[in-house]
């Protein structure tokens, strides 16, 4: 097995030299002023990357610990619910609020194809009054990226009042996101995708609107209460004791996120995304999401060739050369692999995955052209064709 | 303020250095058998502590959160369960079981004298046929041990199949807790505790007991599922993505326990408990707890002097010498503090706290005999005597 590893996943993804390194520092008061400026640094940082003014509370837990935050923060048993559906992780939603008693109604897309506003419109016209409805930004199961920029305001205008939750656990920093210009009123993000840290936490913004909601909702809750996180917020605190070293991390990635800047992460995410999808074809492979437009800047699903098993096809990339790609996720699991290129990631690292990818195929017995899917990768590295929407 | 934070709190607590470094790996895939190989010697590394061959989950969250998850995986709303309250952390668990919908009998001591198997006989001739019954190991609050000991068989005789659920978030490692032999059914511990890790995970204990309860439980739960965790533990990996950092550093931090020895282990917390409280003593100072066989071995609580506020104290202690420690909860909060001697402590620790107390004593124009703290903790490093229990 090769000794480097170099994981291509969908998270954890690699981390910063700088962000690992002050995970080592030594504990402090977690109750005093020194990790108040850490806390209220951290918060600063991510509401910038999640475009907001809301409020950003930040749980120690994992993004699905994020999810069932959203949902039992702002809802009642016996609430109407409509979850939008278009892969494993918009199940999960739909599965965590049905678990609290919530009546789920479920939209479901073929895996592959995206939520359009047009069918999400023709639900709503049935007249249903939903307490809210789920939404997966990015939806890491398919790699696909859902239209959320033309989607909210089609809720927005049939449900004024609906609360709209969004699992943005896997999309937060790949691709723009402005929660408020959107209205979107609780959005969950993981530490461990593009923020460029370890996994151990995740944020929740929370809309004066699920504030509100908050106030009234009869869920039960306790470790993952919305009122108790934000009370503490207040004094640079966290309610229960939080992964310290992990803060000490975000801290760091939020500082180094910032000097890159929002408009440079996004193009850069877009240009990965763009380099993979064009060596895929460079190789004749076929992607799962077919339309750009609708590619997530996250992770890229791709068909293996017909009839190779694709776990076989992981394994050669990663005891031949250490590259660790995904496989799949429900039922696309026998056909796909998956290749992670959110957060700590540059041009070099598509190039060297595309080019052990070729190498891999080849060995495996398929008649590609090596060099090919590196090419195509390049050639997305001219000045950037924008993407159709 | 002092350059150098000693903390001396009741969690976190400093860690070993070589634990420290170990959370500054790279990432690595969570579904892969590298990680596999990790989460498999922590369990057994936790288990050992444990002093149990029940079932062992690792949840990434504080102790609160794994509180949460001994209610919510064996009990269903309208149970009946009694909580034994002798400080803020038996009302927090009390609290939790209520929001899920329990039905919550409280026995509750005074603060600072523990439960009693005496009370504990007297409360269960009343006949109430409970579910559960929740237990405070160590209760941080008051720094008070608990004599679960004497009181699990007390419940096991009066009600065999009554599920004993423990809170041993901060007890766990710092004395005696033969999870087996006491026949305790779910027990939480955190790792930023005597395990000497920083915070983020949590540890659950599972009897055969309590997986039957889990089969029949209807209170909703997701993040913390039981099931779904011991299900992914078969294959060395959790549920969702984990705080991996954490797990390197507990990998390390488990074999440095094994090395040092669980007699060795507890020997420590009960010498450095009683060069706290001797020091304490010498100075005239009053403890929380009087009588050591129910004195905390995690923490020791200490009234301050008459007529100083406690939070002086501590701001004094830390401006002129670094040591951070513990304020009070609840009602003690405008009378005590609260010295932490649990995990990665030793014997020159406790002297040099000691010593920077008398100090701080003496500048804020208390009448002490300086050096009388150090001579009384001194003498507990004499052979040591045994504890009347």
């Amino acid at each position: 097995m090769a000794e480097h590893m170099r994981i291509m996943l969908p998270g954890p993804t690699p981390c910063p030299d700088e962000v690992l390194k002050a995970l080592s520092r030594p504990m402090i008061n977690h109750r005093g002023p020194e990790f108040a400026q850490i806390v209220n640094a951290c918060t600063a940082g991510v509401k910038w990357l999640y475009q907001t003014t809301h409020d950003l509370l930040t749980l120690t837990t994992s993004g699905t610990g994020a999810m069932e935050s959203a949902i039992v923060n702002v809802l009642s048993p016996g609430d109407k619910v409509l979850a939008l559906v278009s892969g494993e992780f918009g199940k999960r939603f739909a599965t965590i609020a049905r678990t609290y008693g919530a009546e789920v109604d479920v939209l479901e897309v073929p895996y592959g194809s995206p939520i359009t506003p047009e069918v999400v419109s023709q639900k709503l016209a049935e007249g249903k009054p939903y307490h809210a409805v789920l939404l997966t930004h990015n939806e890491t199961s398919t790699a696909l990226l859902n239209p959320i920029d033309l989607i909210a305001p089609v809720i927005r205008r049939a449900l004024p009042d609906t609360l709209i939750l969004v699992d943005a656990v896997s999309g937060l920093g790949t691709s723009p996101l402005p929660v408020d210009e959107l209205d979107l009123d609780v959005v969950v993000a993981g530490a461990q995708k593009a923020f460029m840290l370890p996994p151990g936490l995740a944020f929740a913004s929370v809309s004066p609107r699920a504030w509100e909601a908050y106030a009234k909702a009869k869920m039960p809750r306790f470790y993952f209460d919305y009122g108790k996180a934000r009370d503490m917020l207040a004094k640079g605190q966290t309610p229960w004791t939080p992964a310290i070293s992990l803060f000490y991390g975000l801290e760091v990635a939020v500082r180094l996120l910032q000097e890159e800047g929002l408009d440079p992460i996004f193009k850069r995410h877009e240009r990965l995304m763009r380099m993979v999808r064009a060596g895929a074809r460079g190789l004749g492979l076929k992607l799962v999401v077919e339309e750009d437009r609708y590619a997530s800047r996250a992770v890229t699903g791709i068909y293996a060739p017909e009839g190779m098993d694709p776990s076989v096809l992981r394994k050669t990339l990663q005891s031949r050369f250490g590259y660790v790609v995904a496989g799949g996720q429900g039922p696309l699991t026998p056909y796909i692999f998956r290749v992670g290129h959110l957060g700590y990631y540059d041009e070099a690292d598509m190039l060297g995955l595309l080019a052990a990818l070729e190498a891999t195929l080849a060995a495996l017995g398929e008649d590609i052209k090596p060099g090919a899917a590196v090419a195509a990768a390049q050639a997305e590295l001219m000045p950037t064709k924008a993407i159709a929407r």
